[in-house]
């Protein structure tokens, strides 16, 4: 935000005139000239909260300039697709801009209705809730159902809305090492022995944002099987990316019918905002009827729900969007590694391309940027000590040769700031 | 959801097949034959969740039939208002339908800015952030501004949304009785006196959600002061709504500047979805690089944004829209006492008609509705055994001819169910 508009006084104006409390003390330590923030800025290196002026799919502008979009969530590209934003424009025109009531009370359109409806027939399960933000999605049902005599495993890695989702609740929650389902199997088994009748809640990213890995699907089935456990997945990530027809990461081990739960988002492959559950219907319409995140808040602007509709409609129409996205994020993770790039395990268009530490992090991000390619940089907590990356995403209206331009720009600037050797490939 | 349309194959086709978790029993139990719910429901009064086909400011249908609606947010009517339509409808064509990323990475558009710039300007204050729902900016600001070694201070009537921000924050909370402020002052003695080292966040509705009563927030900024603490308002209902030009509750009190920080909606006068919290530049800042509700949640829709942004023009540009809620509010919490109904204290457009027990306050909604206006049933636990009521909210847009449509609707049934005396007057 601009101060260059105000007057000094006008500034002077703005600010509250009764004496400043303690529990802000931090707030100013925060931006103190001696502090991380101040140094990155200082060095025109920090990368977050970037403004973008424009976003087509595949290109956005950013400072006036166009570069290539492979930082987003965009993975089907629908977000600028003209039947989804006709579908938007539609239901603004015949239902107005917002409801501004919950579900609860009076912001239950037909629309909402029929967007439940669709979504549990997609996912091939009894029933489905939505709520306003995928955010208020995990944290609501987790609140919902689970209390103080249950006890929730949870992966380290898992979501931040999962993890409100744990703070909200009033059950117990253990975390298990990432991925690590013997360490999960020993916290299920001491759980048995000191409290055999606490209700137990499995919670795991169906693919981890970071990463891009799938979650080991089969063996949580079979530890939630032998522990009498519910296990929900948080298909974030799955859910129009990955699986038959998009149907998550269930589905992608033939496992839909033994999952209890499955977590959506709308701001991904959906092209809008909001977030939905499905299962089996007394446990859904439990969580309708118990959820604080959704009985106390604001309904789905009817904008925001023909959009999912219309992407819902060209996912089932058009498979071959889904084939391109796997094979092309095949094609990156091999460009990638060809070029001497360390990608982990990714398995899904999430492609983590590691640098290393924080600052030559940054200045990759940056060094790309001029190179006029837009990915998102993550540094440590969000991942481990010296593990600094380069996000990357995919689409599948990414063209041929979008993705040859992105490899390039990687292997340019690798070279540069000797994060790869010389002898990698592009 | 209907399951008509399903064979009864189908319907076992997408239930779960492993075996029932002990954390769902509470589900069945909550829909079991013998329960609250399905009495309500086989008496065919449940108010809640029902769905409106349209919704046209002050008019919805609700089962094919047009009814005035007296129970939206939509305080100044601008859902449906064309200019605001057309807005969103813009900001879809030049944006897209989604930002598929959160503020902090890659869902930050010019248009978050133009906004966060423009509500700190009309409420007067350094800085802004938006958030993506109401729900998540209390929640946001609560669990980023407190931590362990602090105290919030919250009235017992607050909103849901603040209460999960008490809930993920690592602070202690205590409550105090609802706008009591000599209990507040007794548990900010204690605090002071045990922990003189606590943080501590004084949080309030500045309107009560249930009530349409106003927060003392003279004596409440005098505690501030006295104690060191910091202020917080949720204006959800207010800002819009009441003060000069509707900047809320400080406001109405000229105290704009003696409040630290004020939380708004934009689900409610705004017309759309997502909420803002301004206060000094320092805090806002913070509050945007360590909040998990705005970092790990995607950022407003593009029509979401622009719908906020047409809103608050006509705000600032047609004051008489202000002044006729006003009116109107006066003139309908007159109609109402002067029938025989017990409003509470209502300052505000909120006004509560209290009917007394749950099954005849949900008779007395459904017979409203059936005689043409649509209220809210509120019942306990959200509002006190003995006290359910209807809940009436009124917009500018209402015209005369309704509000005495809604007040002689009122009156019929009040008499017909013997909650208001023959001789009251319409």
């Amino acid at each position: 935000m601009s101060d260059a508009a105000r007057t000094p006084q006008e500034r002077l104006d703005t600010q509250v005139s009764s004496s400043e409390p303690s529990l802000f003390a931090k707030c100013h330590k925060f931006f103190a000239p001696d502090g991380d923030y101040a140094r990155v800025q200082a060095a025109g290196l920090y990368p977050y909260f970037r403004p973008i002026e424009r976003n087509e799919g595949t290109r956005a502008i950013i400072n006036g300039r166009e570069v290539i979009m492979a930082g987003s969530n965009n993975y089907l590209g629908l977000t600028s697709d003209p039947r989804v934003k006709e579908a938007a424009i539609e239901a603004v025109r015949k239902y107005g801009t917002g409801c501004t009531g919950s579900r609860f009370l009076n912001g239950t359109l037909d629309l909402h209705l029929e967007l439940e409806e669709r979504l549990a027939r997609f996912m091939g399960r009894e029933a489905c809730i939505v709520f306003s933000t995928g955010y208020m999605t995990n944290m609501g049902v987790i609140q919902a159902l689970t209390s103080k005599n249950d006890i929730i495993f949870s992966d380290k890695d898992n979501h931040a809305s999962i993890v409100a989702g744990t703070q909200v609740s009033l059950a117990d929650t253990v975390r298990y090492r990432h991925n690590d389902l013997d360490h999960l199997r020993r916290l299920l088994e001491r759980a048995q022995a000191e409290r055999p009748e606490a209700g137990k809640l499995i919670v795991t990213d169906g693919v981890f944002s970071m990463s891009g890995v799938i979650a080991r699907v089969p063996e949580l089935v079979e530890l939630a099987e032998e522990f009498g456990a519910a296990l929900m997945l948080d298909d974030a990530h799955a859910v129009g990316v990955i699986g038959p027809g998009g149907r998550g990461s269930a589905a992608y081990f033939g496992l839909e019918h033994k999952v209890h739960l499955t977590v959506g988002t709308f701001s991904k492959s959906f092209a809008s905002l909001g977030g939905f559950c499905v299962g089996d219907r007394d446990v859904i319409e439990y969580i309708r009827h118990t959820s604080s995140a959704h009985i106390f808040s604001a309904s789905m602007p009817p904008a925001n729900v023909a959009t999912v509709l219309k992407c819902l409609d060209i996912i089932e129409q058009e498979p071959e969007r889904l084939e391109r996205l796997w094979k092309i994020s095949d094609y990156m993770r091999e460009g990638f590694r060809n070029a001497g790039f360390n990608v982990w395990n990714s398995q899904t268009p999430i492609i983590p391309v590691v640098i290393g530490d924080m600052m030559t992090c940054f200045r990759f991000w940056r060094e790309l940027l001029e190179e006029g390619v837009f990915v998102n940089a993550v540094v440590p907590p969000a991942v481990p000590q010296g593990q600094a990356l380069m996000r990357t995403s995919f689409m599948a209206t990414h063209t041929d040769e979008e993705l040859d331009y992105i490899l390039e720009a990687f292997y340019r600037v690798g070279k540069r700031l000797g994060v790869i050797q010389a002898n990698g490939s592009c």
